[in-house]
């Protein structure tokens, strides 16, 4: 039986990396395994994947009931494939809060408060003594340098500055500022992207005192594309919350270099929510939410203290 | 501020043990922390504290909320020190399923399906290239020892097996059956132990559909003991189930040497539920379920299956 590995839904760059070297790990350990994808890849991912040489993952949509899976950078049923409850959970490598999750049986879980999975998985290679091939490495510094900003977000640890070195040494990455750079102008290179795939380029849905809150992020170094196209992504917004019955969506323009955020803003009601949570006034649909360039350290902790 | 460090109530040799040893491993870690115990320690751990020259750790009653803590060999609520929920769950090194536990932050979670927690703390020791000292390759093996039954219980692994052999060396244990006998000699070593006290012994509460059962288990090398004071534990049992308001309470005797199961049954509608999860028979109140001495692998399993 080969086991499918999967990262969250909307994947970013850690999600699919992570999966196609954790899948790579575990059939060195003897484990059959194979990686999978559960959307579409955003502009960074490509041009990672295109970078390392490496293929990209099958898309998967759904599994037989009791399928044995293992999950890396999430752990929710709400981020995952559908029918994750019906799966059968046997590994678990992630860096997020514990969700909605449980067993029927013991498993294998590695979670580590540290910036990206790609970080903890470096550490399983070193542990196993392991030697990492220069794409694997590639990879893994790859999703490092994406869910730390280039070590900038309030997330990162040492462990994710020490391994990202480490890594980038059997990478072959001799200026990784210079790589983290080309990463983000591939991220920030959208084109006509339709206004609803920019909302979702990273978007999670979160349970807020009971009800369900969409939160969009985009990271980039060119806020001025999503400023202009305020009128069309807030549109998007609305649908989103009308299609799926959301109490809430909000999305957030993150400028990468600069680390500023600017949220876009639906109404006066989600206006007053802003205002409750981080005690930011919104005009003109948008909210200035100062260096909050973290969802999980500082976006999604400020909402969970207000809603109690 | 002191990291408390404690496994589930009702502590078994690998829930004292593990915790010693992790906030041994953590201090050397640079993270100042402190073992504690739920519950009194049976006769075995007992013994495997006093040949190891280790003090027995302080009780644990109660936590102002909010206090950061770590778990080790469990991490369901039901197991765990009263309003764990309201407690900062930090770090967890189980070989459990993953019950309720969840949380706000991202955490530190080392599970492996393998047979005992100690198992895994030795694995640490051995990632973080830390010398282990003799008392605690003595406190790993003696937990190793206890959960697999001297490798025999079903839940055992390689791993467990390498580990035992490899912290037998460590902790200068020449005959690990020798020593193992003498544990098992220990806590079979009862005297004139309460009915209550005995029912306790390694006792815990499990929901299987949407009911409340508790599943007692004595591990010993002398069944007869407890077949000789039947009556006074099956009072114990009726006891137990109207004051916490149980759908059922059975109480196993595992003979460890020669691996049989004789389970205590209260009455008729008892009987019922064990001949639909097991297809025995009870016979004045004693059902014979064969060789299944673990509770994690055969008996709870069982349990889940019939209940759905
Ligand atoms: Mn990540
Ligand atoms: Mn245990």
């Amino acid at each position: 039986m080969t086991l499918p590995v999967f990262g969250h839904t909307n994947p970013d760059t850690d999600a699919i990396t992570s999966a196609i070297v954790y899948a790579s790990l575990l059939s060195r350990l003897g484990v059959t395994a194979k990686a999978y994808r559960l959307g579409d890849l955003n502009n960074e991912t490509s041009f990672v994947l295109k970078t390392a040489g490496v293929e990209v993952p099958d898309l998967l949509e759904a599994l037989p009931e009791g399928t044995e899976v293992a999950l890396v950078d999430h752990n929710e049923s709400g981020q995952s494939i559908s029918g994750l409850s019906g799966l059968k959970v046997t590994r678990v490598v992630d860096h997020h809060k514990l969700g909605d999750l449980s067993s029927k049986d013991p498993l294998y879980l590695r979670f580590e408060p540290v910036g990206c999975t790609g970080t903890i998985l470096g550490k399983l290679y070193r542990e196993h003594n392991l030697p990492i091939e220069g794409w694997e490495a590639r990879l893994m510094l790859s999703a490092i340098l994406s869910d730390t900003l280039h070590f900038r977000s309030p997330t990162t640890t040492d462990t994710d500055r020490e391994m990202g070195v480490y890594l980038a040494q059997i990478a072959g990455v001799t200026d990784i500022k210079a790589y983290a750079l080309e990463m983000f102008a591939a991220k920030s290179d959208l084109g006509d992207t339709p206004a609803d795939k920019l909302l979702k380029l990273d978007y999670k849905v979160f349970p807020f005192g009971g009800k369900q809150y969409g939160l969009g992020v985009m990271e980039t170094t060119n806020p001025g594309y999503a400023l202009g196209r305020k009128a069309e992504i807030l549109e998007a917004m609305k649908q989103e919350k009308a299609a799926k019955n959301l109490e809430g969506v909000f999305f957030s323009v993150v400028d990468i270099l600069e680390e500023t955020n600017q949220t876009f803003v639906l109404d006066d009601a989600h206006a007053e929510v802003i205002k409750g949570v981080f005690g930011a006034d919104t005009q003109d649909n948008v909210a200035d939410l100062g260096n909050r360039i973290s969802r999980k350290k500082q976006i999604v902790p400020a909402f969970e203290k207000y809603f109690g």
